[in-house]
């Protein structure tokens, strides 16, 4: 149970509660949809990827699971994506640029002062614009961010992996605050 | 110098970062102003002291300065909190009651998983409501977001707390996002 009386408790991880505070809920949803699927040279499932994995990195099994769904659904791998991401993604194919730029958004998820010159050099090598930098860094602190609010307030997450597949495709393909 | 070659690079701190994408620099506004501003049962000054001890405790100058001398501005105190925050407000009168929601503020910090149930417990029976432990949970975690934004990509900040000031009273009586 969540450490707060919820409205619905039926509704799991982050929906509720963007339920139980609409007013907070719309920024939040604001955020993800221009985040997540906004305009940017990165595409969506590299988008997702990037959210899923600081997800994992924190522990936090509702974002992990249902952002690696989300990246699964854009990028039609099936949901063994979502232990490929834990695993470091040694089964998909992944950019050198997406690599370099997941090693950026693990530095930010240990602290934001852990970034180095060299590790943006290294993406810059690698065909990372700053625009790509910038937004790689602002999903990793978006998501330090997302899992502390589900955790910090003790909401309850279903565990299987199929759980999550309709909920990553209406992520996906829908988006964020729509229904 | 910042990480990225940002438009204005004499703009300290997140203000640079919000010039170079207005995309996302509106919905993180948006959420600053809610967070900060919008209708709770915590004031203002007090929301912006949990903002400013989260931002110290993740090393961040910039939010914490900037938002101490705001948390001031509400407040009235002068800009001795800046440092007093620091401290762990040992020079200021503050509730029990926020003195419980700084203790889970603290424990966001560190990881969502470290609030306990008897941390909520202990600021309920100080009198905090659901919706006061579910916004102190939020802005905590929102100020992992933005601190670790401004420095995971290495912006600059003004070091004296006097540099704040002007800032601060903009941040608490005009508003964010807003000129």
């Amino acid at each position: 149970m969540a450490h707060i009386k919820l409205l619905n408790e039926e509704l799991p991880g982050i929906v509720g509660l963007l339920n139980f505070r609409p007013e907070t809920g719309k920024a939040l949803t604001d955020l993800a949809e221009v985040l997540l699927r906004g305009p940017s040279t990165l595409t969506s499932g590299e988008r997702e990827i990037i959210a899923a994995s600081v997800s994992y990195w924190n522990q936090c099994h509702f974002c992990h699971t249902s952002h690696a769904a989300a990246a699964a659904a854009h990028l039609g791998t099936g949901l063994s994506l979502i232990d490929d991401i834990k695993a470091g993604l040694p089964q998909t194919p992944v950019s050198d640029k997406l690599r370099a730029l997941l090693h950026i958004a693990h530095q930010v998820q240990r602290s934001g002062k852990e970034v180095t010159e060299e590790d943006v050099a290294d993406a810059r090598i690698l065909g990372a614009t700053d625009t790509e930098i910038h937004d790689t860094v602002l999903i990793a602190a978006a998501f330090c961010m997302f899992n502390r609010y589900v955790d910090g307030l003790g909401t309850w997450a279903p565990v299987p992996n199929e759980a999550y597949a309709e909920m990553g495709k209406r992520m996906a393909h829908v988006g964020y605050g729509k229904s």
